[in-house]
Formats: C-alpha cells, sequence, structure tokens
C-alpha cells in the first residue's frame, strides 16, 4: 500500500487534516456520482494548487483521432477520450477583498467526509485569510438520485473573529480543458449562454460527437437560515461562462450560506431546443422541494440501494470500509436505470481508459447487478450487446470475417471499436467469450431463460461463427489452433494457443450447440426465426463443431499443467517472491519487451479459465495451477486479487484469500498501484464483492439450488450479504458459530451447505 | 505495376502530356536532391490542383509528441517527423492579368523530363489561357552539387499569339505545412524576413528542435536574353513571407525569362547570427559564376559521379532506366560528404518514415557507397554508428540492460531512438546485428582492418553485451532463446526464436570474439586501451561465449529447413500465388492480426541470413530453404525484391532473377506498391544495385580475391559496372560471349571466374 490516511470508519471516508500533497488523491476518492453524471471532489472556491478537474456526464465523449507509429490496416479511426464536462459546481468566494484558496492560507480542522450510507459529500475546515479574518467553512454536496439531472452544494461560512463583507460569485463554465489533450486542444464549442433572473446557463456542443450539453444553476443566499433578497447587480457573462456576485455583509459567528442547484440536461435525454426548458424544469422540481427535503430524499434513496446490496462485517472497520467503498461506487457509477449506458473501468473519476464498455462489465460486474438488484438490471446489460450486435458484425468484417461473425469491441461508447492497439483491438479476442459467458451465467443465476430465444442466442451464434473462422487447422499438431492473440495476461501479447482463449472458444461453440439444440426441440417458431435470420444451417454447425472437439490446448506433462501459451516454459520461471521491490510494479519499471518475456502474469489467465468452468476441473487441477501460476503473477490489473481471493477461499488457503481480498477492496482507499490520483477502478470493485460472496461464501448455483462453503477470516467476527436470487431475497450471515440464513417472506428456497441441505429461516423483512 | 506512363529512355525519366492525376506521383519520381538538401518536383507557379508540398533539408526534423493507446514504459517521449522546409522556388506569374495555373487551363506539348546524366529538372509546356493569349513555357531546374546550399531556375516564357504583359512574382514563404500533422500544426516559428534591393530571405526556427533556417532568393530577368533593370516597386513583405513582383512587356515570339537563385542556409553549418551573410556569400558565388556556368559545371559533376557509379545495360531501355534511376536518387540523397548525415527512406522526396536511419544503411545501402565511392564515404557511415554508442548504450539502459550493452535505434536522426512502436522500437532488435556486419563487411571488402582497433571493436562489444543479455536460458530446451522479438519480416511480431535474430546475435557474439584475441595478438596496446575503456573481462566473454555455443534455432526435420520461428508451422502455409489479386497488397487489405498470423513474409528474413551469412551454408541448403520461403513471400518492403533475385542468380533461375530485378529496379517508376505518390523508396535503390552486381554478376570477395559467376538475362545484351575494390578500379563488362574485366592504370588484382583465375586487362582510364 501507498497510503494510510483514509480514517477507518463503518460507512465513511474520511480524511483529516489538510494536505497539498494529497488534494488529487482525494479528489479521486470523495468522487460523487448518480449513474447519469458524477465528479471529482474537486473544490467549489478557488483552488490555485494542483488539482485535476473532473465532471463527467454519462455517454458524452469526444472521438479522438488515431495516432500511431505506422497506420494498420483496421485501425478504427477514432478513440473515444473521456471528456470533462463543463462546470457547475464553482463558487468563488471572496472575504473582505480577499479570495479564498486553500493553497494560499492557513488552514485548520480540516475534515473531509464522504457519507456512503447517505450519498453525500462534506468538507469543513477553518481558515484565517492573509487579511486576518478568521472563518469557519461547511461545504455539503451531493448529486440526487431522485432528479438525476441534479446537483445540490450548500456552501456555509461563518467569520469568527469579526464580521465580514462576504461575496459569493457561484458561476457555470463551458471553458473547460482536458488533461488528456493534445497541446491546447478543446473539446466544447460554446453555443450561447443565458440569464433569467436568478437562473443561469451556458450552452455548449462537443466538437465531432455534437453532444449539447445545457450547464445550469440557480442559488438562494441565507443569513442564519434566513432567506436574503439577491441582488445581482455585477453579474458577468460570456458566451462560455456566467458567474453572479452574491454579497452579504455577515456579523461574527452568524452564518451565511449559498445554496446552489446546478447540472446538466443532455441531447441525449431531450430534443436540442428543449435542453433549456428542461433545465428550468429541475429547477422547478428542486425548488419545490428545497435543499433539505432533497437532501433527506437523498438518504432515503441510499438507503434503499443499501438495504439490497450491503455487506456487513463485524469487528474488522478497515474490511467493512473497503467493501462499503466498492458497493457504493459500483452504485455511483451505474445503477441499471439506462439500457444505452454501461459501467467505465474509471467511473466518473477521472479521463484514463476512453470508452464506458470492457469485457469487464460481463466478467466482474454482472455477478454484483445480478445478485444485488432486480434481475431486469442484469437483463439490461446483456441487451446492451444484443442491441450492438450489428456492429460487431460491421467490426468483424473490417478484420476479414464473414457470414455474420461478430467480433465485440475491446472498448466502446456505442457498439463500436474505439481502442487503437492492434495488440488489443484486434488480438484480445477473448472477451468475445466473457460475452457468451454471461449470457451463460445470467441464465444459470436467474433462471430466465426467455432471455435466449428473445436475443441471446443471436449474439451466441455470431460468436460461435467467429471462433470458428478464427482458429485454423495446424498440420503439424492436427488439430485446431488459434494464433496471435492477447490473453486477459496483458503481460503477454499476440501470443500463440492462449489456454483461456482456445478452452473459451471452444466451450462458446459447445454452449451454443447446445442451446440450438434446446431452442429447436423446445421454442421451434423461435428457432425457425433465428434459423432464418441468421441463415444458419446444420452443415455450418457441424464445422464448428468440428473445430470445437479438435481444439488444441498447450499442457505440460512434467509440471501436469496446462500451459498459460505455447512456448511457456522457454521463459525464466523465477516467482515474483524473488524480485527485487524496487522493480515493482512492472508497468512502472520495465520497458515493454522486458515485460513480455518475462513470465509474470498482470491478472488471472489460464485461472481466469478456472474460475469461469470451475465445475470443469477436480480441486487437484485447481490445486495444481494455482500453486504454478500464482507465484508468477503480480495482480498489477485491479481485476487479478478478486479471483485469486475465491480461488485461495476455494483452497482452504484463508490468510492468502483475506490478503487479496484486502488488496481489492482496498486498492484505492490505500492506493496499491500508485496511481489513484488519476482516478478510481471501478470495474474491480465488483470482483470484492464476489470475493466475500463467492469466496468467503462460496456461493455458488446448481440448477435451483443455492450452494454455500462459508469460511470467514480469522480477523472478523461475522460478515453478512443478500442475495437476489430468482426474486427471492436470502440474507446470509456468516460467524465463527456458524451460517444463518433468512429468506424474506414466506418463499422457499433450497440451500446446501458444505453439500448438506440446510434450514432456511423465513423473514417478513430482511433488514 | 501499377502505371505505365513513364517514357522509357537511357539517361532521363520523361513524362509526355499533362495527367492532373499523376501530378503526385510525378511530384516523386521527378525529385531532385544535392545531399544537403531536396525537393519534390513541385510546380515554381500557382497550382490549384492536388499537390503533394514538399522541399527537404537534411538533418532538420521536428520530434512529435508520442501517442500511444496506453503508454507503455520505454517509449521514446518523441519520435522525428520530416518537415517540409521553406519555399524558395515560387514563382506565380500572371499574363496579362491573368495566373498561370495549370490546373484551370488548356495545355498541350507538356513534357518533363529529369535528366539524370546531367543532374536537372526540366519542364515545357504550351498554354491557352482563359483570356485567349498563347504562350510556350520552358523551365530548368537544378539543385547544384558546386554549391550545395543554392538552387537555380530558368523559367522561360515565350507568348506566342499576342504581345503579353507578364508579372514574374518570385517568392520565399516560410509558412508552409506538413502533410503528415495534426490539425493545423505548423512547425516553423517566422523570425524575420528581410530585403535588400535584389535579395530576400526569410528566417524562421523550427519549434522544439530551433534549427534556424534562412531560405532566400534573387532573381535577375530577361528578355531575349537581355538582362532587363528591375523594377520593384511593389514588393510585398510579411513575417513569413516576401514576394518581387517583375513586369516586362513581351512581343509575340519573344522569350522572357526569370533567372532565380535560391536556397537555405541553416544553423547546422553557420553561426545562427551568420545565417543571412552566408546567404548573401552564396549567392555571390553563384552571381560570379551566372546561371549557364553553374548548369555546365552541374553537368560535369554528375559526370563525375556518374564515371565510377554508372552501371550500363545494353539491349533493354527499361532496365537501363530503371538501375540508372536508383543510382541517380541514391547519389541525390547521400554523397558522403558530411558525417552527419545518413541515408533516409525516402530521401527528399517525401515525409513518410521520420527520421533519416534504418538498418536499410548497413544490409543495403553500404555495398552500394563502398564499391562506388572512395572508401572514406564507407567509413563515414560506420563511423556514423561510432559517433552514437554512447547513446546507443544510454537506449539500452532504458530497456533494462546493464554493463555497456548497446541497443541502437530502429530510427534515429541524432543516435536517439525516435520511433515509438513496442513492436519495433523495443522488438526489431536484429538491427543491432547488421550494424555489426557491415563492420565485418567493410574490413572484407576495403581490407581496412585499422577501423577494427580504433572504432569497430568498441561497437561490437557494446552488441555483443546486448545479445548476451537479451537471450534467456530455456530449462524446457536446454538452450538459449531469444524471446519476444521482430525479424525483418515484419508481418510477424513479438515472435520467439526467429532464426534469424538467433543466427546473427550468435555470429556477433562469435565474431567480437574473434577479433578481441586478433587485437589482442597484434594490436596490444589496442587491446588494452579497449578492454580498460570497455571495462571487458575475460570471464565476461566466456560468458557471452557459452550463450553464442549454446543458441537454440528452430529447425523442422519433416521440411529440412529451419524455421522463421517457433511456431511457424502452425499456420496454414497456403502460397502466396493461390491468394486472390484482390486481397494484395496485404497491408492494405487484411487487418494486421490476418496479416500476423498468416505465414505471409513481408521481405527476406530466414533468406536475408542466408544472405549475409552464404558461405555457411550449402548450395542445396539455400535452395531447400528458398524453395520453402519464397512461395509465401509478398515482397510488400522495397527491401525485398532484391535479396531474393540475387539468390535467385545464385541457384541458376535467371528468370526469377530477372521478374525480382525488374521488380526492385523499376517500383517506383512502375509503382508496384501503389504508394509512389507519398515519395520513393530510396534505401532499397542501393539492393537493385547489388542485384545486378552481387546477383547476375556474381561478384564475392574472398580474402584479396575478388569472385565472380557472371551471369546475364536473356532480354541484354551485355551489361558492364565499376566497382572500387581497395583503391582499384574495375571495370567489368558482361555480355553472352563472356565476361571482360580492365583495371585502371597497371595495378593488379586477381580475378576469378567460375572458380578459375582469370586475365585482367589494364586500362589507362576506364571511361
Amino acid at each position: 500500500m501507498n497510503q494510510n490516511y483514509i480514517i477507518p470508519d463503518e460507512w465513511s471516508i474520511i480524511e483529516e487534516g489538510f494536505d497539498r500533497e494529497r488534494v488529487m488523491s482525494s479528489e479521486s476518492l470523495f468522487s460523487i456520482g448518480n449513474g447519469a453524471m458524477g465528479q471529482r471532489a474537486n473544490f467549489e472556491e478557488t483552488y490555485t494548487g494542483e488539482t485535476f478537474q473532473g465532471s463527467y456526464i454519462a455517454g458524452v465523449y469526444y472521438p479522438d483521432k488515431t495516432k500511431v507509429g505506422w497506420w494498420k490496416n483496421g485501425y478504427p479511426e477514432y478513440f473515444a477520450k473521456v471528456l470533462n464536462a463543463p462546470n457547475w459546481i464553482g463558487i468563488d468566494v471572496e472575504i473582505n477583498g480577499e479570495i479564498l484558496d486553500l493553497s494560499q492560507i492557513e488552514i485548520s480542522n480540516f475534515r473531509r467526509e464522504l457519507n456512503m450510507k447517505e450519498g453525500w459529500l462534506g468538507r469543513n475546515f477553518n481558515a484565517k485569510l492573509k487579511n486576518g479574518i478568521e472563518i469557519e467553512v461547511n461545504i455539503i454536496r451531493f448529486l440526487s438520485l431522485d432528479l438525476d439531472e441534479l446537483g445540490a452544494i450548500k456552501y456555509e461560512i461563518k467569520p469568527i473573529n469579526n464580521s465580514a463583507k462576504i461575496i459569493f460569485k457561484p458561476y457555470v463554465h463551458s471553458g473547460v480543458t482536458n488533461r488528456d489533450a493534445n497541446w491546447e486542444e478543446t473539446f466544447w464549442e460554446p453555443i450561447i449562454s443565458g440569464i433569467e433572473q436568478g437562473f443561469a446557463f451556458v450552452q455548449a456542443r462537443t466538437f465531432k460527437t455534437g453532444f449539447n450539453v445545457v450547464t445550469f444553476m440557480e442559488n438562494t443566499v441565507f443569513i442564519n437560515d434566513e432567506k436574503q433578497e439577491i441582488i445581482s447587480s455585477e453579474n458577468s457573462q460570456t458566451e462560455t461562462k456566467i458567474q453572479f456576485k452574491h454579497e452579504v455583509e455577515v456579523n461574527p459567528n452568524e452564518t451565511t450560506s449559498l445554496v446552489k442547484f446546478g447540472g446538466y440536461t443532455v441531447s441525449t435525454n431531450h430534443s436540442e431546443n428543449e435542453l433549456v426548458n428542461a433545465a428550468k424544469n429541475v429547477l422547478v422540481q428542486a425548488n419545490e422541494l428545497g435543499f433539505e427535503k432533497l437532501f433527506q430524499n437523498q438518504k432515503e434513496a441510499w438507503a434503499k440501494i443499501w438495504e439490497m446490496a450491503d455487506i456487513s462485517i463485524e469487528g474488522d472497520v478497515k474490511a467493512q470500509q473497503g467493501i462499503r467503498f466498492n458497493i457504493f461506487q459500483l452504485n455511483q457509477t451505474y445503477l441499471g436505470k439506462d439500457a444505452r449506458l454501461n459501467i467505465g473501468p474509471k467511473g466518473f473519476t477521472g479521463e484514463k481508459y476512453g470508452g464506458s464498455t470492457y469485457w469487464d462489465t460481463e466478467a466482474y460486474c454482472l455477478p454484483f447487478y445480478m445478485a444485488t438488484k432486480n434481475q431486469e438490471v442484469a437483463r439490461n446489460l446483456l441487451a446492451y450487446r444484443y442491441n450492438h450486435l450489428e456492429k460487431a458484425i460491421e467490426n468483424g468484417q473490417k478484420l476479414g470475417f464473414k457470414n455474420g461473425a461478430a467480433l465485440y469491441p475491446m472498448v466502446t461508447m456505442n457498439g463500436e471499436e474505439c481502442h487503437n492497439e492492434w495488440e488489443i483491438t484486434f488480438e484480445e479476442i477473448h472477451r468475445n467469450g466473457a460475452i457468451a459467458f454471461a449470457i451463460f451465467n445470467y441464465v444459470r443465476f436467474t433462471g430466465d431463460f426467455s432471455y435466449v430465444p428473445e436475443k441471446g442466442l443471436e449474439v451466441l451464434i455470431g460468436i460461435a461463427r467467429f471462433w470458428h473462422q478464427r482458429a485454423n487447422f495446424s498440420k503439424d499438431k492436427n488439430q485446431f489452433v488459434i494464433l496471435g492473440v492477447t490473453g486477459p495476461n496483458e503481460y503477454e501479447n499476440n501470443i500463440n494457443n492462449n489456454f483461456y482463449t482456445n478452452y473459451l472458444a471452444k466451450w462458446c461453440i459447445d454452449y451454443t450447440v447446445e442451446l440450438i439444440e434446446k431452442i429447436e426441440n423446445e421454442f421451434h417458431s423461435d428457432f425457425n426465426q433465428i434459423f432464418d435470420k441468421t441463415n444458419l444451417s446444420k452443415s455450418e454447425i457441424s464445422e464448428w463443431k468440428n473445430v470445437a472437439d479438435n481444439m488444441y490446448f498447450p499442457y505440460s506433462e512434467e509440471h501436469g499443467v496446462y500451459l498459460q501459451q505455447d512456448g511457456f516454459l522457454d521463459k525464466d520461471l523465477t516467482p515474483v517472491a524473488k524480485l527485487d521491490k524496487a522493480e515493482r510494479p512492472l508497468n512502472q519499471k520495465w520497458s515493454w519487451d522486458r515485460i513480455l518475456r518475462s513470465p509474470y502474469i498482470k491478472q488471472a489467465d489460464t485461472l481466469q479459465g478456472f474460475y469461469f468452468f470451475e465445475d470443469n476441473f477436480t480441486y487437484e487441477e485447481l490445486e495444481k495451477h494455482f500453486n504454478f501460476y500464482e507465484p508468477l503473477t503480480v495482480h498489477e490489473s485491479s481485476l487479478s486479487p478478486c479471483v485469486h481471493s475465491i480461488q485461495a477461499a476455494k483452497l482452504g488457503r484463508m490468510e492468502q484469500a483475506y490478503e487479496f481480498y484486502l488488496r481489492t477492496s482496498r486498492l484505492d482507499l490505500d492506493d496499491y498501484n500508485k496511481e489513484v490520483e488519476e482516478g478510481l477502478h471501478i470495474t474491480s470493485m465488483a470482483g470484492t464483492w464476489m470475493s466475500i460472496v463467492e469466496g468467503f461464501g462460496g456461493m455458488r448455483v446448481k440448477g435451483d439450488q443455492l450452494h454455500f462453503t462459508p469460511q470467514i477470516p480469522k480477523e472478523w467476527k461475522s460478515y453478512s450479504f443478500n442475495v437476489n436470487f430468482r426474486n427471492k431475497i436470502l440474507k446470509v450471515n456468516v460467524s465463527h458459530e456458524g451460517t444463518e440464513f433468512n429468506l424474506e417472506g414466506n418463499e422457499n428456497l433450497e440451500v446446501i451447505v458444505n453439500g448438506k441441505s440446510t434450514e432456511v429461516k423465513p423473514l417478513i423483512k430482511t433488514i
């Protein structure tokens, strides 16, 4: 771990004391979001110290020109850049003529709190300005779950040692910059700005993509909770910025506050000429409720989320804080309300990794959303890919595939590939398998087979076709091989016969064929319709089968393990434990070629296959592979520790499982990878949830039963979580004394613990 | 071939008839250069049709920011961009108030000639303007070999059907743009412009690199060869552009001409505050000589170059034109006068491939310059790398190598790596071997061993160290392996145990050890000095030897060939001949992953090893490997056909050898690769020379003897070439009747033809 300043607390992320060096880390850690928008914890007032400004709107991006050394055919012309959106939070503050700027003055009692239980960000501090005035400042900010185009700020100032003339200068501003930009490039084209009494807006459009956004605000000033008449004589207005000037005289120990409502209305949700009206509408609703009621609603909305999604841990505050931080951030990023959206790897906390959808969604996030939300949310995540099937087929065509073979993009915003490294875009094709696996996983967990004939089978056929065409027959091996791929372990590129990829390819074909047969038998009219639409034939299917049945898997007799890829044993297999710590993380210390020829594994690769297809391998096989690969694994992907935690738990190595758990759950809080400034690792947070539920709890679905093999880290007293299994809410509590199961209402569910059926008590209400 | 409009001629490149579609191709093909600067054959006057403007100054470049999808450690921060230099050739022409613009009017008798014998570019045409005036235009342009900062233009106009008011508007202009640029980026910062009587200049500096360039001109106007008083009342001047206005009244069938002297003085050759004076100085010299004398000198200077470098072919005009075009362009690009310069792959004909030095220099260009110039030129090319040794060691350090291991850059301007694709920059390490081989080749050819103790051995020690560290021991194979490389065949990336690379690595170590021993015995004081300087020890050398002696080479028993790399036989080995022609060239039709997993070979790879180390393999081995690999080779690198031509000749397959010869010699003239618009393939032109001398002529050096196995394509009557072998000039003439050898003066040289000593006649002068 690389930092240790976050104060352990069960429900909040807390920072005490002001340290300029920590500003950018805290901007990431204290980020807030409501699924539709989100933002880093930038200060409202002027801050001239080092900061990383970021406010993001779901689905709004910019297609940056692809630039590579030598152009390679098939590259996407553009790649998606995450855009810093216009600023609506800004409130410059002037006190007796001096601008409040935390980087310039003496600060005491600084405290920041991200209250996860209630969904708000708080900040308070005492400041002594250069002009001698001492003030106490208290700020609350939240992004409303109720009105998801709205954010609210209450900015309170109390002069301590003297009366003060305080000027609040709230603004909206579209002239923002991106961290990730060439030179002085800008991405927002200003359209118009406007003021109508207290309402102000700036409208701007993204270049190229043409997203039209109205950024708006309305403000109220109070002294001691008494609303003040606002005189806005000296407003300033340009095409990109409107700034009001609200002046109040405040006596010592009186409190003045500015309440600012602001946010965005976006052309993805409104017609362009209705954006300003839509903004006014949001404010009408907000004003009707008022700050306090909105705040109350916010707390209630978060209570509802927690009711289902919470995992509580007794006896280990840091572990508790970690898991709640993960669950909180996931829910800030994606709530499953809008089927066009998805779960970006940095959520609304930074710019890194353009594009919102990776295979992370299917491999890591789906199980979390499946178990903690209405199953419609998981279905939306699957439908997102169904809706992009046509573009995946086009993408396949660009790379030379035919006949409806679909290759889903590695990174996407709208179904088109928007990443541009050949070893990733063209070769990290295992993503296609994860998308197929998600369909299997969804059906297994929800029991909702209807998705398959409706949508899933078409996706699977496109994917099976891809694998069939992507493999080629090796005369030398007398089997089918898959050449030139990048596996989940991205510390290998353009390798041949990656075990994970080959296994997944075979599985995809087998599963598709199995479902085709089932649908032919059980859903005859669907079958005919799909057969026609996809132009499928029996002979094509038998060609697929030929590939699946004769797939090659690299295997070492000497070690008794499948090899990550051909030639893996040519490497110098020195374990990670023997590496000098100064060499870590490898991706910051070693050049790429050195990483590539090393045996070091970024994240579960062969073991990812053992995770997905656990039932196809014996305990002894898992043990052998874990013993062979884990010691070579550097876990430099946020997606790595969780899978290893689950497998360590399965192998009964609870200490190791707990270590991995801590690493995954506090990856950002403790900044393991020295990069939290850049934003949080959102998608891996679902892996933390899996580490507890599937790892320690040992939850598995078998047919209509839920199976558990509960264990508990010795550091904990107990832990409990909920699972929405087929619309039945099961509450699980594991302690050193044993495991209790409660089912909401009078429902029935067969729960198997360590292979034996167990008692499930009914509950009228779980919590 | 993709075009067929160049008129066959022994000494000139000729185009007849004006076709707008061919303008950009011709701009490349008719390029001129003098080693210090060069330019595409852009028109002097206004041209509003499609054009690719390019004028280039040797060694002047711009370090563009590296942009990649996800940053990889060790990337160079910048990569070199070839910069279009300010324009000095511009002469706008107005005739009776109408601007002359070939894209807008009727043109007849258009003819363009690149006279290679004499080194000038000519253009003439008749034009009928919209205002009814008919004119005849005649333009000569050359870049002086004598004064290499000077270019000269004679622009003649003759009104035919009426008298005309003709305004010449010659200009210099630094506000030029690059084809390869982000959006509207510019690369030249204007500094100042100035006019002193007829002399004008614009001074500008490249951003970042700070090359300071004065672009200058001076003009004279004639009517019927009578110099006219110049009245320049209406000159226009800005910071970036000066344009004069010279007006003349011309009667029908009288000729007016503008003689323009112009060019560059550059801060690489003068102190910055002397640039303007230096420019004036150039003009003083030019004016003293005058256009006609300068032109005469130009012809004489080229005659001197041809005296030594020419290859004449009887009975095949196209083949003759091809080889002369190659020899001419090589000499336009690099004359060996300035040891800081090198041979860029596009010379002065386009922007593609930033950077001036690739392994092409050592592998392809060195033999040509060695045999056709004073051997000091070849020594300069070697010394270029010696001068960069320290930077190559630094480059190695960045990639994790130690103890003086040197990795030369893949592409460079000044010794630093300036290319940024990991699979090239980090992995195409065979370049290091070519640099070592060049030392061997130089010593073998020139007999000048003195270079080794003076400079060469230090370079070899750095390279041997690199290979020693880059290999690792495979327990599985019980041999040393080299993982993660890209061979000469760039249609494979990140492969393991590339035969060529492994072979070269072993050879480099063996050769270095051999030289160390020789120097220890024969140059004792040098030996001690080098041992100290490089901190070498006997035990280190024996570690190298251990790697070289136990190097692994992939081999197929079934096919009896070394494999290009591990796993090569897993590919679908369908030969190129069976590919649909619509799929070619692959690099324009197939996505990169498809190319990578295919067996198709861009250029000689295993066979490149057979070319370098021919003596280490039997005829039967060469035949087997050629039969295995050539049918899989697409020759989509300009460097490919020449090696195959030489080997086909060696195997007695003269028809195939001739086909390859035509392809390499007329690659650009006939635009085989559909890209001549972008510029010419300069470095491969040396391969054309090798195809004749080493291929058809079968010239080899063995000890102090020159060996030949002469053959002749049936299409030719005879061919002859010269070789400067150890400062003796041998003239070789091969015909169907036999081969004649003449040696300049009364020197002796033992020449072996088909294994037998042959008569060499003395000549007082070869030509």
